[in-house]
């Protein structure tokens, strides 16, 4: 029997000895829950070279068996991971932590359905998930109906993707095929214009600029729009390029940001689709922040009135909706645009097939990834998911309000949606700048000390596991230092994406903050001084480099 | 309380009902193991329209409770899925029952890193799944080193993607690039030639085309070479498609195809690298399904020699490595490959950032899908993982053997990989209409029945849940009937990927299968008599439509 690998795989001979096995592993997965893994830290901080050695092995010739199977989970990889969904973690939204959605990735791991096609691959899956598209059409506001009225698969007008990454190249692609439909067989290089986006390039994601790269359109025509003060497109910008854009470059598509990732600011959607209406463009809303307001009707009203006017939306439950990884959607108003990237245009539209495949641009054979929304909208229901979005705006606003007061901070931006931006320049030293001509030299120098102190400070915190901010680095586009530098700043940011987050606990949380930036201002101020009595010392530009995924 | 939400979100108030939760998700995920939730069948079968009805529904208002999210999962979900793994299913290789892999994926849906970063998303996971890629390099026989020796994400060459289609699509791309870098900023419409790869149609995987459109290359530039009798790529043919290529295309990439998706027909490797070396061409190897012999020795050496200088090479795992879904990989020889799509090559190359994301095209956010397969090499280890590679391929051989000494087919391949392809067409009636000289309308009418006959049978055990072989359609490119006729035959396949499948099992499965040809060959005899003495009746084409996957 010491040769035997049946042990390894389901099912095994004793259920008994079966139901312990994974016992075991759920024990250890609420212990990453509880902290207990991680030494209650919401990390147990280590460098690269560090981790690399936590793990460094050749390829191993002997096995393991589960007790050690189940150690290397807990102390190698949980041990080391980073807690999201700890309360004493702001850095991002995507807490993951939806009992339901949980539990549908775990079935599907078990039912292992190939999402390919129905046939010997996913029967019921595949209807799940036509109903799921359709669940969110109707939520984004484009035409729907009931699952037994879609009849052909060039219906099914939305996919499930692995990202908004991937959500937001298959909308580029669908645009750009949409205006050119000869690329499908010619390709690119029969265009003789370049094929050009939209965008405010200062705050839209960089999927973007990959997507045009790797879909051979090139980052030249990539166009960028300036941004307002509130870091959302400059909607007079866009319409200055698509009038004169540069030669060779024939713009197809504008990108509206629902919730840019830095700050989440939302653009005016609705003046948005009035220019592409205009100019017979391609409107794609990225709204893989924005798009959980969808279940809010007051705040869908607010930030995202006119979303159903997009020609393709991404969303990304994955961020703002609690879902683990990967879980995110394109959709698209007409109804065949998916149907274009099919091999057997007839059995798509005359509803002989109905295989998810021949839809799904990128993906062949897939997991049953579209299980957890599914079941996570059935499982709460549309009433609490409205109060859960609800009831987090209350909250970022009051974090908001929290942050501010403390007097530590510039803020770079309301928190009316669930993030916000701001560095370490305590606003009683700020106003005693501002009151002042200074050199721009010594603004410059007093940016050095705002980065660094900004970075040390996160940094700490960071490293000590008991509190997680982000950090990346943004234009002072409002000039809300006053110092009038264009330059980008390092800056911290706080999310609430976990809907179990409570104002008691962020107070709680972010008195830590507050004490540290108290411990660090005596020497901040030291470094004002000088440089507001003696033009201060010159120093080198910092370099730090430990940016969360927002600073993407 | 009737209000709160608290209830959906990890970690629950109280563990004891979180573990019950948990433990009745268990239960309802070994009962689809064990056939209990689905009546004991591979699949309960219904019509898409009865699939429909089964969960259409408005979106809810109201959630439910525990016990109704299981009774979904098990009711409407699991009792209509079809179960890859059971024995009496050979239709796929996708087994997925690594119990170290389903542990992993449930662990990394509790952890729930963000592969797209170190810092604030996945410390540890970032550097498993470097090494993960390392170990991948050293089984292709790619130069390969310990992970501390990894001294930048440059020298990170090779990514996990969601499926084989998105790894082939990655590796043109990457071709596309070398060969052409100022694609990045000045788009595919800056070439004065349509890039164009070659690759043999009638075997390779639909991935390829569907690329060639995504990627803006286009499908005309798809050039088809002929393949051999054996279903492996004609290399003769590749050379005439590199010398004359049609007017304005110019070959910058030639497909290998290790384990093709319908006969696993493996090409000579060596002969086309010399090939691609001697015209300065890429060479991808496509081993998506004969990558899992690079386990064994034995089957390295006789099917996968100089796989190495392939100059990218794609892994499915979720397929011939028993891991649920999503687990592909595509890996590159040279070393930078990658950094040619990242937006900050100085950090990539200088050893300053450790972000996958930076390194990874067409994904940002992402979960931790690597893990699955770091531990499933650590936890069975290559001494095992060789043995069940080497077990499967002497399975392999005694199916193939049974169904040849059944007498009731006409086979299509050898099954010297894991897949064979056969008709429904008897070896007794098979000889008899091969002794006699016949009028192709004869011979077109016998292909008729051959299709009709292999569709009846195979589809009635399919829809009986009782026994499950692929289904789809292949040329007699061997002219094993004997009809001489170029045209696709509807095929059945068998095959083996679950490693606790044995003979005596598959004896006792596949007897079914003989009964049900043993019923309807008096039927068949009838028809085909008739056809010889009365030249048969005239038939409508055949119209059947329920493919697996690998018809694809």
């Amino acid at each position: 029997m010491k040769d035997s690998y049946e042990e390894y795989f389901l099912p095994l001979k004793d259920r008994k000895s079966q139901e312990q096995i994974f016992q075991k592993l759920m024990d250890i997965c609420f212990d990453f829950y509880s902290g207990k893994s991680r030494d209650n830290k919401i990390l147990i901080h280590k460098s690269p070279d560090e981790l690399k050695a936590e793990i460094q092995e050749e390829i191993p010739s002997r096995g393991m068996g589960y007790d050690e199977i189940i150690d290397v989970l807990n102390n190698k990889v949980g041990k080391y991971s980073i807690a999201q969904f700890d309360k004493k973690n702001f850095s991002f939204p995507d807490s993951g932590n939806a009992v339901p959605a949980i539990m549908a990735d775990i079935y599907s791991k078990f039912i292992n359905q190939n999402m390919i096609a129905v046939s010997r691959s996913a029967p019921i899956g595949t209807f799940i998930e036509i109903q799921l598209i359709e669940w969110l059409r109707e939520l984004i506001g484009y035409e729907s109906k009931p699952l037994a009225q879609i009849g052909s698969l060039s219906e099914v007008s939305g996919m499930i993707t692995s990202g908004g990454h991937m959500s937001n190249h298959i909308a580029i692609m669908s645009a750009l095929n949409s205006t050119y439909p000869n690329i499908k067989n010619r390709g690119i290089s029969s265009l003789d214009v370049q094929p050009a986006i939209i965008l405010a390039g200062d705050i839209s994601h960089y999927s973007f600029s990959s997507a045009m790269h790797h879909l051979g359109i090139g980052q030249d025509a990539l166009l960028s729009a300036k941004i307002n003060s509130d870091y959302t497109t400059d909607i007079k910008s866009v319409e200055e390029l698509i009038n004169n854009p540069p030669e060779g470059k024939k713009p197809f598509m504008v990108v509206c940001v629902a919730g840019n990732s830095r700050t989440t600011g939302i653009d005016n959607i609705s003046e948005l689709s009035k220019l592409c209406k205009k100019y017979g463009l391609w409107l794609h809303t990225d709204a893989c922040h924005g798009g959980s307001l969808l279940f809010s009707s007051k705040y869908r009203k607010k930030f995202l009135t006119d979303i159903e006017q997009s020609d393709s939306v991404s969303l990304d439950p994955h961020k703002g909706l609690f879902s683990p990884y990967p879980c995110s959607f394109v959709m698209f108003k007409k109804r065949d645009t998916l149907a274009m990237f099919t091999r057997y245009e007839k059995e798509v539209r005359d509803g002989s097939a109905w295989d998810l495949g021949y839809i799904t641009p990128f993906y062949g054979s897939r997991g049953f990834e579209s299980l957890k929304l599914w079941l996570t909208i059935k499982a709460i229901g549309l009433d609490k998911l409205e109060r859960i979005v609800n009831d987090r705006q209350d909250l970022a606003r009051k974090i908001s309000r929290l942050i501010d007061n403390s007097g530590y901070f510039t803020l770079f931006n309301e928190m009316d949606f669930y993030r916000m931006v701001f560095v370490y320049y305590p606003s009683d030293i700020r106003k005693k700048v501002s009151s002042l001509k200074l050199a721009s030299s010594q603004k410059e120098k007093i940016k050095y000390w705002i980065d660094h102190y900004t970075h040390l400070i996160n940094n700490q915190l960071y490293e000590s596991g008991d509190l997680c901010l982000d950090e990346f680095k943004l234009i002072d586009e409002g000039n809300f230092t006053g110092l009038n530098i264009r330059d980008r700043y390092v800056v911290m940011s706080v999310t609430n994406g976990n809907p179990k987050q409570t104002f008691s606990n962020v107070e709680k949380n972010m008195q830590l903050l507050f004490d540290t930036c108290n411990y660090f201002k005596p020497e901040f101020m030291d470094k004002i001084e000088d440089i507001l009595d003696n033009n201060g010392s010159n120093q080198k530009p910092s370099n730090q480099k430990t940016y969360g995924p927002a600073g993407w």
